[in-house]
């Protein structure tokens, strides 16, 4: 039976879990596939202290570049994230004819272009089905499963750290604020919180799901981005009086030769399937032209689930060395055909808004006025009966579909009304 | 570019979504993997007629030998179901140095562990994405997805037609016979619908899974396979009253070596995941080892959605033809390590219970008895105020997890009361 080497590099909780599981089901993946994955050499700034798992001390490094440059290592697993050195790693590792396994979301989503072209120069696979979705494999179905297919829309639930706390608040009625401290206490949040309440870490998934799908590298910087930072108890619960439930999505949809992507927290049915997708767990529902709405749910980060895609991404590789069949799939396949990026101003969404205005007679005909101007057709209209602090009473509305540019323009001139008292709140709506 | 001769067999519904989402989606196609599927014939036994898909008329044949038989096909196409000829077909098709892409569930459930000996025999691939799940690219996360993983559980909803009838059945409160005409008026059930309510289809398609998922072909005549055609509006409306709905569930377990595999009406928490699956939606929960629980839901019939599932077949089949690498991904790999089936009489769930006793003092004492006599706790009784015809009121219990021998000795000890006045309806749950 052939032996796969295997250099780690970041031995964190994740490159932890794939030893451990390797050696849990080490014996069962050599049955499977007829060849043998081994851990040769582990690198890490600390290998001292104990991590849980048993290793020979012998493989272990402080220098990575002793398994880049080591001929023996046929595959590299790249998980100290970040961009650099990971960066200068993987395309060293390319260069010297390794094949790589990666979980860093940020570096694809930034630098995946790049990296790409340097795997299709060596002719070896850059294998990343642990950065989105931890354990559930949307990669291989978006690139294998689905490859008749067009990719007509992806919404996902791609931060487990921003659900938990959006389920928190839904069913405590807690504020952002305390919903956070407990995740970070349960570990579900890091310290500086900033990647996964910012909307960044869905946005950086977000870019490899679309790119993926659209056969385009799809520019970072493009994305809309919001987190839930602003999200308040209050709309939750106004929210759920419309039916319906507020989830961080990261959403990209392709038309006529035009995509349109970006992350915010999003107003959704009840009855919509990614409504009951609650936790740390993650959801991705891909809509196909042929096999139209599907969805893949499962645990979105941790150990266990993370370091399944990476064995996942292992046994392909090995198997592409052992029939010399390096690349099968190739890890991006760029298409000739190319769409545009639609203009933020564009894109169409519905939008809930909470306005908080004085309570005088002719107010809720003023906002609706504005809003038929900017040709803005209100749903529904919720307004509350008791009093605010400060004397304002919240109107709550939901829209029909509107451009961005519109809906923004309608708020900038309802918040430049006398009788609004906070700046107008809206939270985009997807049926 | 290669191109790949495909020769497809049955020009039914599947095989002409096959032909026009090739046609639509070719070109994306072959860009993706640098390869031309090119149907060069179709059999099927009438070619007469349009199909409302193009093709050149002189690629159509009756003869299926004429497909199988010819040098420059690769790839054979089955899509005529049942067991003979399409057996034969296949047997041949992998004979003649062919790969294989079939939908047939019932076949491959019945002789999988022959079909796919000869597909190793012969070195070639015998693919069924399609045969399970529709366009759910689940054969492909079971087979390379969770290749690291021991799986704990499969919980499926498998069956369109049978999730359209219950999910009738309880929204709109109808008996199962009504329900069933309004699936066969939509084209959702056939004539004879025997496959899809009792079971076996469902039957079907757990053994694709449960056998991949255990590594040893599981024996489709050991499954307990219980349709939906006894299961009433009034037992939905009580489950309801619990918290819970009634679906169709194929259910394997694996645990400590045994492996149990059933089809049967299952009481589920609302709060499940697959509570939200309605209509004619499939979706299949894995539980594996080191990924935990993950979900998968889609369209499970159906032209296009099963034709995207044969379309990502033959690109693998291709993919492995371009590089030379047949048979990377073994069709089925049998595991060393043998399980034993649990005995039906040890398989351990927790019931619903509704007895139609007369309405006398002491009858559900006497009924708690003798659960408990055998080993049966009760969780929750709902006894309910109304008088039925004949003088009998209707108690509704759900137990905690007894094992199928307990239960069905204490089923028949409480139908053997003078006060009980129809036999016990029993519908298993699961958490």
């Amino acid at each position: 039976m052939k032996t796969i080497n295997i250099g780690l590099i970041g031995f964190g909780t994740i490159g932890v879990g794939v030893v451990k599981n390797l050696q849990r089901n080490g014996a069962l993946i050599s049955q499977r596939i007829g060849a043998h994955l081994h851990i040769k050499g582990i690198a890490d700034i600390n290998i001292k202290g104990n991590r849980g798992v048993e290793v020979d001390r012998k493989i272990l490094t402080t220098d990575a570049s002793k398994l880049i440059n080591d001929p023996d290592i046929d595959i590299i697993i790249e998980l100290i994230g970040g961009y650099e050195p990971a960066k200068a790693f993987i395309l060293k590792a390319l260069k010297n004819g390794k094949h790589v396994v990666t979980a860093n979301k940020a570096l694809l989503a930034l630098h995946g272009e790049e990296i790409f072209q340097a795997a299709r120069d060596a002719k070896r696979s850059v294998c990343f089905e642990a950065s989105v979705g931890g354990g559930i494999p949307i990669i291989k179905a978006l690139r294998e499963g689905f490859v008749g297919n067009r990719t007509n829309s992806i919404f996902g639930i791609v931060n487990g750290t921003s659900n938990y706390i959006l389920t928190k608040m839904t069913r405590e009625k807690v504020s952002f604020a305390a919903a956070l401290k407990e995740a970070q206490a349960r570990g579900y949040a890091e310290k500086d919180p900033t990647f996964d309440v910012e909307g960044i870490d869905s946005a950086h998934k977000l870019v490899i799901l679309a790119s993926l799908a659209s056969g385009q590298w799809i520019d970072f910087k493009s994305l809309l981005i919001e987190g839930i930072t602003k999200v308040t108890d209050r709309d939750i619960e106004y929210a759920e009086e419309l039916g319906c439930v507020v989830k961080l999505l990261a959403i990209m949809k392709e038309k006529n030769g035009l995509i349109e992507a970006r992350v915010h927290p999003t107003l959704i049915s009840k009855d919509n399937l990614l409504a009951t997708i609650n936790g740390v767990y993650n959801a991705i529902c891909v809509e196909g032209d042929v096999v139209g709405k599907t969805m893949f749910s499962g645990r979105g980060a941790g150990q266990d689930p993370t370091s399944s895609a990476v064995i996942s991404d292992l046994v392909d590789i090995a198997l592409d060395i052992t029939h010399h069949a390096s690349n099968r799939v190739p890890s991006f396949a760029a298409l000739s055909e190319k769409k545009k990026l639609k203009k933020m101003d564009d894109v169409e969404s519905r939008a809930y808004l909470r306005v908080s205005a004085s309570d005088r007679p002719g107010v809720l005909a003023k906002i609706a006025g504005i809003l038929g101007k900017h040709q803005i057709s209100i749903a529904t209209v919720l307004q509350k009966e008791h009093d605010e602090k400060g004397g304002t009473v919240p109107v709550v509305m939901l829209t029909h579909k509107a451009t961005e540019k519109h809906l923004r323009e309608a708020l900038q001139e309802i918040d430049r009304m006398r009788e609004i008292k906070h700046k107008t709140v809206m939270i985009r709506m997807e049926d």
